[in-house]
């Protein structure tokens, strides 16, 4: 792309690594950046730094945050005795959104997917193991995704979980809420029956 | 969002920023550059620097470029005698594409829009003014976008040329190659009408 120069090719090629940019994309990000005031680009490359050399794993959920235990662990007005083992980050943040839960978390950072050569190794399953051996925990509750790598793992931990004893519980598939059933695909909607409760 | 820690908070804000990043996509970006090596998001932050840093105007076409004149604009196997109009400089990179345009550029940086307040000073429109009446120009053609703003900005441009003499065109507008008349706009069709010409 010799229309560009030669640093405008190298910060285009560089967005376009990033999730969800394409080409198109990067162009355009590339020369928003270019117009942007100074300081404001001061601001995000800061922002960018700050973020990667801050932020690491919670000694004890494995979450990202900037100390050396989230705030969610070191609450003593959380119950330590509930966990629940979500994904990723962003799973975490979903169900802390609802301000309904009020266990501990578990960040797998990822799910066992043997397509992708992903095995319990590669996520933080050895780390909830040691937590379920040294604390008092009553309940797990795994919430990884409802798709085949989410079900694998769920069914991998708690076949790993079950011989100690520990309750082990998976939250529901279903309809989701305001769902049309018209539109649902028909798993979900198998599920949804399977998992029909008494009213 | 107490649920992420301060960096990623500063981080997801800074990205939501962009265009075209939404408060989701941001998340999912900011989580990416987390999971990053170091080294990789030295070079990012780097090639948002460098090219926010060493990326100027070039004094002849207005095009953004790491020299004092563009690659374009100091090639003499161009001709100088026709410049060719553009909104900005990924207008004139589409152009460079084709690879069939042997003149150079005028990168206005913008089109005058009387709803967003931009006026004719607010495009480098005083910058092409002062080339015709300094270079030898054959031919200036007004290559803007085929939007409201884009064509009242080439009425202005042209009114304002015509009267010294030089040659002004208009590319055409029309039905674009491969298009299925069938989708197209009515004004893209009346275009290509009056726009018709002997077979």
């Amino acid at each position: 792309m010799e229309y560009y120069s030669s640093h405008i090719n190298k910060l285009i090629e560089q967005l376009s690594h990033l999730p969800g940019i394409g080409a198109k994309s990067a162009q355009r990000l590339a020369f928003h950046i270019m117009n942007m005031p100074k300081d404001q680009v001061e601001q995000l490359t800061s922002s960018i730094t700050g973020a990667r050399e801050n932020v690491q794993y919670c000694k004890c959920c494995c979450t990202l945050t900037d100390r050396e235990i989230c705030p969610i662990c070191s609450n003593d007005k959380r119950d330590h005795s509930v966990i629940m083992v979500v994904e990723n980050t962003r799973d975490l943040a979903a169900y802390e959104k609802t301000g309904k839960f009020d266990g501990v978390y578990h960040v797998l950072h990822g799910a066992i997917s043997p397509m992708l050569g992903i095995g319990p190794d590669d996520i933080k399953l050895k780390e909830l193991m040691q937590r379920l051996a040294k604390d008092e925990v009553k309940e797990v509750i795994i919430a990884t995704n409802s798709s085949l790598e989410g079900e694998t793992t769920a069914m991998y931990i708690s076949k790993l979980i079950k011989p100690t004893g520990i309750k082990v519980s998976r939250i529901a598939s279903g309809v989701p809420v305001g769902g049309d059933l018209e539109y649902i695909d028909e798993v979900t909607l198998l599920r949804a029956l399977e998992g029909r409760v008494e009213l």
